[in-house]
């Protein structure tokens, strides 16, 4: 065994000077907008007025803004730089297991202090409201990423954090919970007896395992009437995926320092959809200028499948329909996905501009169950060193179909993934896995009959 | 507020190119050797021949050699750049909560894919066994940051890792047994069944909590006879200290290139001694050079006191007595620590080599208490964004301490300590902290004269 070859990886770093100081908007670049949020009870299209009890006006801007580039603040730019630029890695130690002449990228996110990449828009996010004299911000989580990163950055900038998690990650993921709790924030697990809306599905059922849709319901509640508190999400909205374009932006500088003209096949995992369009936008908009070609792949999961089995249809963002109607891919607002392990893509919508994107035809779907996505994962980690949360399972799974493919036709195809953060919180998930207790429900159209019965009847404009 | 001056912290990173690519080796720079190990039965030094059904001949060659630098192999280096250069990080944040002038600077080992420093180790162990030709390693775990470094570098190499994990950790975290399963290898609870020197113990106690003494006993036990399997030890070895260097060495570079001359003082957790020596050893040779003139200063935790109330004698570094004597800082090789959360700080002896050090007066020690520590930790976390794994926040604390009393004095001295791992897999012990469950023990000198009377009568010279 040549022990050197073996073990050689490939880190591509960016030095602190070349990391990108503005957040690409792709909007501008697309042959349409995508259709706007209507109030739900107007129907009229949703205006800054309507997003500001939820908002501050710096991200209500930025949601609408038709500017190309926006200026990245310099105190969002300093906190950034505590992990950034992530790092790229050639996967040349899986490569080799796969036998496989493809050339595996992934930009790796995990190195972020909640270990993902939801600080990327928690900073900013908490910046603008701590700018805005905010004292408080509520969100939902759901695996606990997302509120591990809201928390993360309101201890920076001397917020509040009140969280209501997903009830079914709130009993399985007691760490994610400390992690929260360490960090400063308070948490709840939804549906919770605080709100109106919590207090309606906990009367229906009072073990109810919980949903995104029902976190956000209550976390919008509480944000909206109190002046000082205000509402941050996740994923979703164009704010969101705009402050994730770093991640291509950066990854597109690495792969050019790494030799590489383009990926061939750029794949990501979508739950709200702000890490696969953080990843893919800068890439879609050198694909749309003509500059390279890549086919740019969504991977959802099987039990989740918003883009391949969902309507392209106005539905609420949220289970109790406080929020504006938003076009997307939607399993209905009333769906509650199947418990699998990867809470973060476990939510009834897609990001309209994504859905917006995906009718355009510029990228493509497809859904992958939770055994090849861990078996792949468990290959992965023990290759590559890291082991990948739930979520990202997918991503790699679907690198690894490609490298499969590859093998067969001798292609070799440059495949760009983004391992949006570790599973360090996610063992007992694995522990499913290596025991053989994990299996795979059964997806038939029956499943979202239901889900989709509850996406509301819109006029069309 | 000033948004931007509130959140500043300052990383300090090095090219790939600049690092270090020798272990430093800071026994030929000091004024005499530390005595040697003893064989048990004759009590005569220990030669090669007496480690080698433990080692194989390249490491046996590091823990003996008298050369100042040993290169770093290519097959390791490209293991090593998967994360390192490790970032050194000023603590502006931490700083500017605590009021102090000093300037606090960590170096952060918690990026390694174990979330650790003993991957620094693990890899160059792991790549000498497989280049003898050993098919399995086996070793001892503690809180399980080592087995996890190990069986992530075995997975590397492909060899198989077998690993006895102290009972009392196995049972509380089982996210790290599950971290070590998920990178391929094999794990047991301490004291097992599976071993004479397990049976023994369990024979007393079948629900012995373990130590890491036993755990070494039935790793060693089974490794010894078997000439396709290898014995892997974590701290303690000079030939660990000496990979763990690479540390340090970065440190000096980063000082430098944050403009510091020199630290006022070097404090780093002791457990066996490889954190702090792998901190502390390249400063030392730069204070006996007469270049700079650090206060270095070991921090224990106050239930295991090795260096502060243990006696300096030979000892064994197990508890069925398999291993040579070693002469070091002991509280008796049959001492069982108080089940505190600092896994890997729960060691009866010291390494040899920084008793020596210790000997000579050329470091200093204090103890203390848990819940200082993770009082510091969580001040820590929400200033700083990073969750520090129990052992570290020993050194946070006294790090803390330090700048405190640079408040009273008006001192702007450097502080420079290793952050040597995330807590990640340790939040059931923030849990106890911040639920108020967390209580010292109170340390009398009766809670250590049990393990002091097992230290053995060996006759000087």
């Amino acid at each position: 065994m040549d022990l050197n070859d073996e073990v050689r990886q490939h880190k591509i770093t960016l030095d602190e000077d070349e990391m990108p100081t503005t957040w690409y908007n792709v909007i501008p670049d697309l042959p349409s907008p995508p259709p706007p949020a209507l109030h739900p009870g107007t129907l009229e299209p949703a205006g800054p007025d309507d997003f500001a009890p939820l908002f501050p006006m710096d991200l209500i801007a930025q949601e609408v803004t038709s500017d190309s580039y926006v200026d990245i603040p310099g105190g969002v730019l300093d906190v950034y730089r505590q992990w950034r630029p992530s790092p790229l890695f050639r996967a040349h130690r899986l490569e080799r297991a796969l036998g496989t002449p493809a050339r595996i990228y992934y930009k790796y996110e995990g190195v972020s202090p909640a270990g993902s990449h939801k600080p990327n828009t928690a900073v900013p996010q908490a910046y603008y409201n701590a700018k805005a004299g905010v004292k408080r911000l509520t969100t939902e989580t759901g695996a606990g990423q997302w509120g591990t990163a809201l928390a993360f950055a309101c201890a920076l900038y001397g917020l509040e954090c009140e969280v209501w998690q997903v009830g079914a990650s709130y009993d399985q993921k007691p760490y994610r919970r400390l992690m929260i709790e360490a960090f400063g924030g308070k948490i709840h697990r939804s549906p919770s007896d605080l709100t109106a809306a919590g207090r309606a599905v906990l009367a229906t059922d009072p073990d109810h395992p919980g949903s995104l849709g029902i976190a956000i319901s209550e976390a919008v509640e509480v944000a909206a009437p109190d002046p000082e508190t205000r509402y941050a999400l996740g994923s979703v909205l164009n704010h969101v995926l705009l402050h994730q374009t770093i991640i291509g932006e950066e990854a597109l500088l690495q792969l050019a320092k790494a030799g590489e003209h383009a990926p061939d096949l750029l794949v990501g995992c979508t739950g709200g959809g702000s890490n696969f369009g953080g990843l893919s936008f800068p890439f879609l908009r050198e694909k749309l200028a003509g500059r390279m070609n890549p086919v740019i792949r969504a991977v959802e999961p099987a039990s989740c499948p918003s883009l391949t089995r969902g309507v392209y249809a106005y539905d609420f963002g949220d289970t109790a329909g406080m929020t504006p109607l938003m076009k997307m891919h939607t399993l209905g607002h009333d769906f509650i996905p199947d418990p699998i392990h990867a809470g973060g893509l476990r939510y009834h919508g897609m990001s309209p501009l994504l859905s917006h994107i995906y009718e355009l035809g510029m990228m493509e779907a497809i859904a992958i169950p939770q055994l090849e996505c861990f078996e792949a994962a468990v290959r992965f980690t023990r290759t590559e060193g890291i082991l990948p949360a739930p979520e990202p399972t997918h991503a790699i799974a679907a690198a690894i179909r490609e490298a499969l493919l590859c093998r067969e036709t001798g292609e070799e195809k440059v495949i760009l993934t983004a391992l949006c953060g570790h599973g360090h919180f996610d063992l007992a998930a694995y522990d499913s896995f290596l025991s053989g207790r994990m299996v795979d429900e059964e997806i038939t159209d029956a499943r979202f009959a239901a889900g989709l019965a509850t996406v509301p009847a819109v006029p069309a404009g």
